[in-house]
């Protein structure tokens, strides 16, 4: 079993681009009308990735707000990168709020750091770099 | 770049891990309290993803609806089956609530089938089948 791909609704693909390909880099490698569904699609490559559960262990955590707010499902996308500081000066060029400037350590022992889901049009998006091992 | 987890808020991991590894047959290799976010989690490692941006062609179709009703975001994860019918098969019996009995035709010519949000805690979960290709 393989994740194929993480449906992002948009109003507009052309704006939602802004953020997936031109400030994090993805390809565009095929767009389609589906008429029975109503829906324009556009397809960005990426690798390979977990699910992820999160449990609160305490009322006023992030995922306990969350899910107090919008209930249980999902949460953020996580994208591994080589190097998260390039990562985030680049999001930050391209004008995409950042709720980390810096890089913290995150699960796994890795850098991570977050960036704003008003910058990819409301996902909340994790940077991750591992330390030990080549991307 | 590859897209590494995706993360996925819940109230009880145990209660969550009856559809993700029991239902859906991925393994937990790894869980971690990271107490600095107040969140315990767990890892099941899956595959190959694409993000999918999805604009709405007409007001009343289902992520025109999801828009109104949510704004932008994610909408759904879609996970690729070698074989879609025993993939529901295996799910129906499990007790997990399906809104597609039977696989339809999707984008990019794939047969697909949706999973119900109530079966995986929240998520919208697509499955996949290539018809042309191996899986």
């Amino acid at each position: 079993m393989k994740i194929e791909h993480i449906g992002i609704a948009t109003p507009k693909i052309e704006d939602a681009l802004a953020f997936w390909r031109d400030a994090l880099g993805l390809e565009v490698v095929h767009t389609e009308e589906v008429a029975e569904q109503g829906v324009r699609v556009a397809m960005l490559p990426v690798g390979e990735p977990r699910v992820e559960l999160l449990e609160p262990t305490h009322s006023g955590s992030p995922v306990a707000k969350f899910l107090e707010k919008r209930g249980a499902g999902i949460h953020h996308v996580a994208v591994r990168v080589a190097d998260i500081r390039a990562a985030l000066a680049r999001l930050k060029e391209k004008g995409a709020r950042l709720i980390d400037e810096e890089p913290r350590v995150g699960a796994d022992d890795c850098l991570v750091a977050f960036v704003h889901p008003s910058a990819s049009g409301g996902v909340l998006l994790e940077l991750v770099e591992h330390r030990d091992a080549a991307p």
